[in-house]
């Protein structure tokens, strides 16, 4: 499939160069043309890369991994009409570090960052996922051990399944796979986000994932 | 131990239940003196009952089991003299309904309900924890099986210590307690509702929990 994935940080490079892997034709986009890191990231992986509106002209599907505060900018950078009709995967979290640690999670009206892209874009078929996690987990679900869960949020039943299929290539089972049910609720896994960052503070670098233990 | 519950509710009856079984002298404090599910409550358990005040007059520890949205009332009504110096566990989610579901979590100026209940009576030992699960599995904490995670919040050292204590007491084993550090961390947890209540839904009456599954 040829897939955008739009933002250079090591988000977007990680899912990027995984995506490569599994034999997708992967273009990241920037916005700029000539990113130093996204230049770097194509001569190593084989993948692309070119401004976002590039990266999204082509694409059957775009993934959002650029930062959650800047996300907007980024998909109206790379163009409404890219982002129509095609899948939209947002793995972005809106944190506001300004005022120091913890961040706070920005939901502008009470609306989740992916419920804000699909209303500025509203023929994109969005879906949250993967924003849960560490990156080296999203392509890598087997780093931790046992049952532990990635989370789907959409409103377009038929995106959800392309995603959801999408995660098994990666390596995610079905069983792992947790849709939360229409797009709203991923105003629910962004504010997972805190909470992340505390268990993060005392685990440290050992993998982790959230997991829904049940009966 | 001689533990005021306030609050009527499941939650707090359930919680009240619980200590009593334990062994623990439990009154279960309410706006009124005359609280027919408080009185139903004494009659069937061999615990209290009484107005929030005179439920945290002879306590040594005090559970906030009241609805989020009313705990700063209920806990004025209590007496800031009868929390002083006392642990004060808040298991209480501030959330709002009245904008249809999801609910919003309410935190006023950033801070979590713990946090202004630690602001309102700084001499309170404010520790949030329990928060984060149905009302059966806070106090039997085997109803899920294999892994799953209580967190604990709080800026007093001792006071978490005692807490973890009256949670191992419960049933919780000690590597099933995260605790998160400063009570700030609070925001992280009732944060954690709404993907509660999404999670809820995709699992129904089934007993769950959260759990962190790391490597």
């Amino acid at each position: 499939m040829k897939i955008a994935v739009l933002g250079t940080g090591e988000v977007g490079r990680r899912i990027a160069g995984k995506l490569v892997e599994l034999g997708h034709q992967v273009t990241l986009g920037s916005r700029t043309a000539q990113n130093p890191a996204a230049a770097e990231w194509a001569a190593g992986s084989g993948g692309a890369h070119g401004t976002f509106a590039q990266a999204a002209a082509d694409a059957e599907l775009v993934v959002n991994a650029t930062g959650g505060l800047v996300s907007l900018a980024a998909l109206t950078a790379a163009g409404e009409e890219h982002l129509s009709g095609k899948v939209v995967i947002d793995v972005a979290n809106p944190l506001d570090f300004s005022g120091g640690f913890p961040p706070k999670v920005v939901q502008t009206e009470g609306l989740s960052l992916a419920e804000q892209i699909q209303r500025a874009f509203p023929q994109a078929r969005v879906v949250k996922t993967l924003n849960t996690m560490n990156n080296a987990v999203m392509v890598e679900p087997g780093l931790v051990p046992g049952h532990h869960t990635v989370f789907l949020s959409g409103d377009d039943e038929q995106a959800k399944t392309v995603v959801a299929g999408l995660l098994q290539e990666i390596g995610w089972r079905p069983d792992q796979i947790t849709d939360l049910g229409a797009l709203h609720t991923a105003r629910a896994t962004e504010q997972l986000l805190p909470l992340w960052l505390h268990v993060y503070g005392t685990q440290g670098e050992v993998p982790f994932n959230f997991a829904i233990a049940s009966a």
